[in-house]
C-alpha cells in the first residue's frame, strides 16, 4: 500500500482517442428521464416498468434458498455462454406452443433483451448499413444499433401495425440488413401487427431475401383477442426471435433470450463471449426454477388481470380528461399506449410543464429514428402506476395539454 | 395460438448479411475447452475458475433473504445504468485505500469484467486501430477487441511483467489507442509488474499522451510480498481501471466495475445503456450486502490462505514431476502460473494426449495476439483443484510431457 500520488500531468484530450462510432451514440432520453421520475410524488407514465408490488417475491426467495442449499456450486460459478441448459429447454418447449419449433440448441440466453439487440447489431451492422423499422419504433433498438453506425429507413404504422406493404417501395432505394418488427403490443405505439400483414411481411421477406428480427417482449401479456402467429413460426428460416422475462417475471434479473437459425445462433454466441462471457448463472437458475415450478404461468395470469384493469382505467381517463382533438391507440396487451395531443401541442417542450405538475411521459419524437415526427405524441405506460394514480396522472396531463393549447404552445 | 406453419422457403445465405467485423470474431478456445473439462474425472488447470467449495454460500443466502424481505421492489426492478449507488460508494472507498482517489460518480458497474473490456473496445476502437499489450496477454481482452477489428502490437514480458521500456520503440511505428496492462499476477503469465516499471510506464504514457487500461481482477489475492501502487493511482488522469468480484466473491453473479475519468465514464455509461441497460440489480445488491457486512474482507482472507497453499503445492509438484528443461513462473498471487515444457514440445498438439490422461490446461499459443509464440508453454490454474488433485494432475502432465519428448513431439 503506497498511498496517494499527486499527478503532475497535463489533462488528457480524450476526444482524440474515441472511436468514430461514439459520434452516433447518445444517452437514452428515457433512462435520463427515469432519474427525474423516481421522485416519489411524480406519477410516471414514462418508464416501461412492471408493477413492483406484483413481483412474486416469496417464490423468488424460495428459489434462492433452494438453489443455494442444493446447487450453490453451479449457481454461483461460471457457466456456458449459451445459457443454463434446463432454462433453454423450458424456453424451447414454451415457444413450441406458439408454433416456433426450434430446439434448445437454437436458444441463447442474453443479459436482458437489450443485449440481444446489441449482439444483433454487432454481427449484422457495418457502418452505414441500413435497418428497416416502422416509425415510431423502440428506442432501445435505435440506441443499440446507432452504436454500430446503422442508418435507418422507416415505414409508418397504423392500427394494424407496421404498414408492411410500403416496404417494397422502400427496398427499391434502401437495400437492408434486416427488418425490425415488434408485432405484439408495439412499443411505443401499443398496436398489433395483423395476421394478414404478418403473412404479407413474410412474402416480401422471401421475395427480397430479407432477414426479420422479431422482438416480442410483451407477447404473453395479452388482455383482449386471440394470439396471432409469431413471425418466427411463419418464416423460421429467416427470423431471429427475441424474448424476455423482464415484463413477465422481473426486469432486475436481466434475463432475455434469442432464438435463431443454427448458423446465426453460433455467431451470436461468439459475440456474447466477447461481450460478457455469460449471463448471471444465479439469475438464470432463479428464472428457471420459477418457470419450471409453474409459478411463471400463474404469475402471468395475475399480471394480465391487473394490467388489463390499468389499461382500461387509462383509456377511460383519457376519454374523460383530455381535450377534443386528442387521440390514442387501444392496445390488446402490453404496457404502453400512444397518445396524441391536439395538433399544435409540442409534447417535448410540454414535458417540463408536465413535470411541474408531477406527471411524466416520454415525448413521441424520441421514437423516430430517421425523419422527424410524433411532435404532439407521447408514450404512456399503464403497468407501473396503480389505477387511482393513473386517473390522477391522466387528469393532470389533460390539464397540462389544455394549458398548452391556451398558451398557444 | 395458430400452430405450426411449414416453411416453403429457400435456405438463407446468412454470410452475405454479416458485418465485416464478424470475420475477426472467433470462439474462445478456453470457453470451448471448458465444455470438455467439465467431465468429472478430468483434472482441469484450464479454467480461471475459483474454488466452488469456498463460496460464501450461507452468507449469500442471508443476503438474498434480507433483500427480498426488505428491498424486493428495488432489488427486482430496473435500475440505473451507472449501478447501485451504495455499491459504487463501497468500491470508491475501498479503492481509495489503494491510492485510487475517484468518487462513486467515476465508478460504473459492469456485467463482469468482460463487459468492461467490451465497452472499452466500443468507445475506443475503430477498425484497424492499434492496441498495445504484452505477449502473452489475456485472451478475453483479445476476443473483446478483435470484435471491433483492433490490431495488436506487443512487447514481451519477463519476471517483472511487461517490458515497458520497449514500448517507446514500438510507438515509433505503432500509434496506439491505448496500452492494456494487467499488472498484478498476470493472466496468463502469473508475473507482477515491478514498481519501477509502473513508474516508467506512466512516464512513457505521459510523454506520448497514451491511455492506460489497467485490468486488476486478482489484486486482492496476494499471497507473498507487499501491494504495489496501482497505475490508476500513479496516473489517474489517463488510466481506466477494471475490477471484479468474480475472483473474490463468485463469478456466477457477473459483477465487475470500471473506474474512469469523468468524460470517459460518461461515454462508457452511454455504451452500456445500449449494451444491456444495466447489470442485474439483484446481483449488485447481493454483492453490496456481502461487501458492506464485512464478509467480503473475511472471505478474501480465507481465499488467500487456500489459494496460496494450492499455488505452493503446484510449484512443489512441478519441481518434483516435470522433466529437466521445463520452467515456470513463481506468482505472488492470483490464479495462474505459466509453465514451459522443454523446447520442442508442442503444447497445443500435446493437449489431446493430456486429455486422454484426464488432465487439461490452456496451450500458450492462445495468448499471443499478434505474432506466434508460446508453443511449448501452457497456462496452469491453481485455484480450482484441491491440493491432492493438483499433485496428481501435475504428475500426469509431467508424464505427458515425457511421452511427448520420447515421441519426438
Amino acid at each position: 500500500m503506497t498511498g496517494t500520488e499527486q499527478p503532475l500531468a497535463a489533462p488528457v484530450n480524450w476526444q482524440r482517442f474515441l472511436a468514430e462510432r461514439t459520434q452516433s451514440m447518445k444517452s437514452s432520453a428515457i433512462r435520463e428521464l427515469l432519474k427525474i421520475t423516481q421522485l416519489p410524488d411524480v406519477i410516471s407514465f414514462a418508464g416501461g416498468i412492471p408493477a413492483p408490488e406484483l413481483f412474486p417475491v416469496r417464490e423468488i426467495e424460495e428459489a434462492c434458498s433452494y438453489l443455494l442449499r442444493h446447487e450453490a456450486k453451479t449457481a454461483l460459478q461460471y457457466s456456458t455462454t449459451e445459457g443454463h441448459p434446463p432454462l433453454r429447454e423450458f424456453l424451447a418447449e414454451s415457444m413450441a406452443r406458439y408454433g416456433i419449433h426450434h430446439g434448445p440448441d437454437n436458444v441463447l440466453i442474453t443479459t436482458g433483451s437489450q443485449q440481444a439487440l446489441d449482439l444483433i447489431g454487432k454481427i449484422f451492422i457495418d457502418p452505414g448499413a441500413r435497418v428497416l423499422t416502422c416509425r415510431p419504433t423502440y428506442l432501445g433498438a435505435i440506441q443499440a444499433w446507432r452504436a454500430y453506425q446503422a442508418s435507418f429507413a422507416t415505414v409508418p404504422l397504423d392500427d394494424d401495425g407496421m404498414q408492411v406493404e410500403l416496404l417494397e417501395d422502400l427496398l427499391r432505394t434502401n437495400p437492408a440488413r434486416f427488418v425490425y418488427v415488434l408485432p405484439n403490443f408495439h412499443n411505443p405505439a401499443g398496436v398489433t401487427l395483423s395476421e394478414p400483414r404478418r403473412r404479407r411481411l413474410v412474402e416480401i421477406a422471401r421475395a427480397h431475401d430479407l432477414i426479420l428480427v422479431e422482438d416480442d417482449p410483451y407477447g404473453a401479456l395479452r388482455y383482449e383477442g386471440e394470439d396471432l402467429t409469431p413471425i418466427a413460426a411463419l418464416a423460421p428460416e429467416r427470423t431471429i426471435y427475441l424474448g424476455t422475462f423482464s415484463k413477465t417475471l422481473t426486469p432486475g434479473l436481466r434475463i432475455g433470450w434469442i432464438v435463431a437459425p443454427t448458423d446465426i445462433r453460433q455467431r451470436l454466441v461468439q459475440a456474447k463471449q466477447g461481450a460478457d462471457l455469460h449471463t448471471s448463472t444465479f439469475d438464470q437458475m432463479i428464472a428457471n426454477d420459477i418457470a419450471q415450478r409453474g409459478i411463471l404461468k400463474v404469475h402471468v395470469r395475475q399480471l394480465r388481470q391487473a394490467y388489463r384493469e390499468r389499461m382500461l382505467t387509462m383509456l377511460d381517463s383519457l376519454e374523460e380528461f383530455w381535450p377534443e382533438g386528442s387521440s390514442w391507440t387501444h392496445p390488446q396487451g402490453g404496457l404502453f399506449l400512444w397518445a396524441r395531443a391536439p395538433e399544435g401541442v409540442n409534447a417535448l417542450t410540454m414535458l417540463k410543464v408536465a413535470l411541474e405538475h408531477r406527471v411524466a411521459y416520454v415525448p413521441g419524437v424520441n421514437f423516430y429514428p430517421d425523419e422527424d415526427g410524433g411532435h404532439n405524441a407521447m408514450r404512456l405506460n399503464f403497468s407501473a402506476a396503480k389505477p387511482e394514480m393513473i386517473v390522477e396522472g391522466i387528469h393532470r396531463l389533460g390539464m397540462t395539454i389544455r394549458d398548452a393549447l391556451a398558451g398557444g404552445a
